[in-house]
């Protein structure tokens, strides 16, 4: 079978269908952003692991050093935000070119430290090996959550609302910025932009905040883009969903970008990974106090549409009103890389 | 600076000089086997993690997809057997070539569960993502042990002796014959020691044993060689030693390979990797008790030397009675691989 072919979930979900995880201590194996661990009764215990590979996470001709640790921290840092918990614990793995001087490295861990300083990680170990290739960098985080206060990707019912934490696409935008320097938008954007996809930021405190109201049905960091996301909370919860395109918190230095190479924002706000927001449910009844309390505290949330049933499929509603499906593309390490731009013509709200 | 220079030790060093694990929760940070850290008042849990890279640690040639897994599963479980730990949960990073077929990673996936099975292991979550060179694996392992019980390399003091769990340098062996199909050793000594380097065990039951006599001052995996693994007990405890080269374990299809090839077989078991044996010690009048209850339960351990003042430096004494420098070399991945063999014209024990 090849690759392409099965793509990065059909591959996991084929290399881990063996897996026997009917263990006391596992009570989340395979198949959530973290593993959920029972260590007492007051706590349990989060486990995640991100690699980060050169030229496929990040390129060296346009990322600095530190900014590979930073992002290598997030991206585990949001897994764990992304199940209500705290991050706790680190080690580091590093597969390391000949060819990169002790500087590079140094500045790797530079980010590495900024990232942990400021998500209250300790790194407490790692691995250092040589690399013939390309630079690659795990970070295996440990996390903590209160016990019984994980939040699940597989909890959405039918008339859960859903919600996302901030504006969709501009990681995806900064990347395309960083790829291909002469596009002319402003300074404005263009930082901003690069900023996002350079040094993401994990949302802890939110999904803190939304994981101690006990309301939350589901939750999935945006790691690979919304629509990815929404399908994994929908197969995951056995349930459907429809959102409005219109309803997609897009930011106007986002939208400059698109509108300067003549695409549309909704793509990249649909399909464009590495923003790291958090997308949710909850239901109706607590919906209105959750956001409110969220925003008052920490930031403001956008309610892009609900949970319906299984056989209602995964759709979204275009601004002319009507339905289409939502495709699961993404970002996919194996059929490929970020979509090509698409038209559909539709508007979008102004973060 | 360049890597060769600094080494893989002094690359670490540099680059975790500034850590900051000055947290409560952790009880020992950098510079063990695996990080200490504190749940409850009852138990302790281990954190390590490993990387594999295709061509550094093995290679397609001469490996199976099943031993690539075994072997990334044992480097972690490894670590934890050094502290006196058992191993529960994993999650494994991948980084795939597309090249690479999906039986291939099935057969990585099934190595990995065949030795999580072994060793209690639940594997728990992962990562899996593109690579445009080598096949990457990371394990990143979570272990516990009894609260007061892990085994640090620090605490070996003079006077102390110094034991080996097996005979050593099968694995280096194993690897040679590996790398040159054409060498004509006997089937059985080839199947062996072959054998050694494609589908090393994790001593954890020793290591179980051993933390619970509460009499072991230091103890370290043999993951890089026993010179290697000496000098950082001796460096963590600030301490010197002396082994007698005639008294490390040396099997007899080890001495059958390096005869065939005229080199000495000590230089194999001193400077070979990826034995995963363990190297103790414990005060002299722990030592005959030690001795007898691990071999009635488990196995043979092999009394190798004593710690000394660190004043004394580290060294071996030769069969000829004389005492020289025992260098730090072994593998290490940027000064280069293993070394050459040398010759000393000593004798070995034979298991």
């Amino acid at each position: 079978m090849e690759l392409p072919v099965l793509g990065e979930t059909g591959l996991i979900e084929f290399l881990t269908r063996n897996l026997n995880t009917n263990h006391a201590g596992v009570i989340k194996g395979v198949g959530d952003d973290a593993a959920v661990l029972k260590v007492s009764n007051k706590e349990w215990l989060l486990l995640t692991t991100d690699m980060l590979v050169e030229d496929v996470h990040f390129s060296l001709s346009y990322v600095s050093p530190a900014q590979i640790g930073i992002k290598a921290m997030v991206a585990s840092v949001s897994d764990i935000a992304a199940m209500g918990g705290r991050p706790v614990h680190a080690v580091v793995s590093l597969g390391v070119p000949p060819r990169l001087s002790v500087e590079v490295l140094e500045g790797v861990y530079a980010g590495l430290r900024q990232a942990a300083g400021e998500y209250g990680v300790n790194i407490v170990g790692g691995d250092t090996v040589k690399s013939p290739g390309r630079l690659i960098i795990n970070v295996a985080l440990l996390g903590s959550v209160e016990a019984g206060q994980a939040v699940y990707r597989s909890g959405a019912r039918p008339g859960d609302l859903i919600f996302v934490t901030g504006s969709l696409g501009n990681s995806a935008a900064g990347l395309y910025l960083c790829q291909n320097p002469d596009i002319n938008v402003s300074l404005e954007a263009a930082a901003f932009l690069k900023l996002a996809q350079l040094e993401p930021r994990a949302r802890v405190k939110v999904g803190r905040l939304l994981s101690k109201t006990g309301k939350i049905s589901s939750m999935d960091d945006i790691s690979d883009g919304l629509a990815s996301e929404l399908h994994e909370i929908c197969r995951a919860s056995g349930a459907g969903c429809r959102i409005r395109t219109a309803a997609v918190p897009v930011d106007r230095r986002m939208k400059e970008a698109a509108d300067t190479i003549g695409s549309d924002p909704i793509d990249w706000a649909l399909y464009g990974g590495e923003d790291f927001e958090l997308v949710f449910t909850t239901p109706p009844d607590s919906a209105v106090l959750i956001k409110k309390d969220l925003e008052e505290k920490v930031e403001k949330c956008y309610l892009i549409g609900e949970i319906v049933p299984a056989a209602e499929g995964v759709k979204m509603e275009l601004p002319q009103g009507y339905f289409v499906p939502l495709e699961a593309k993404g970002y996919d390490h194996f059929k490929g890389s970020y979509p090509g731009c698409r038209s559909t013509g539709s508007s979008w709200e102004k973060r």
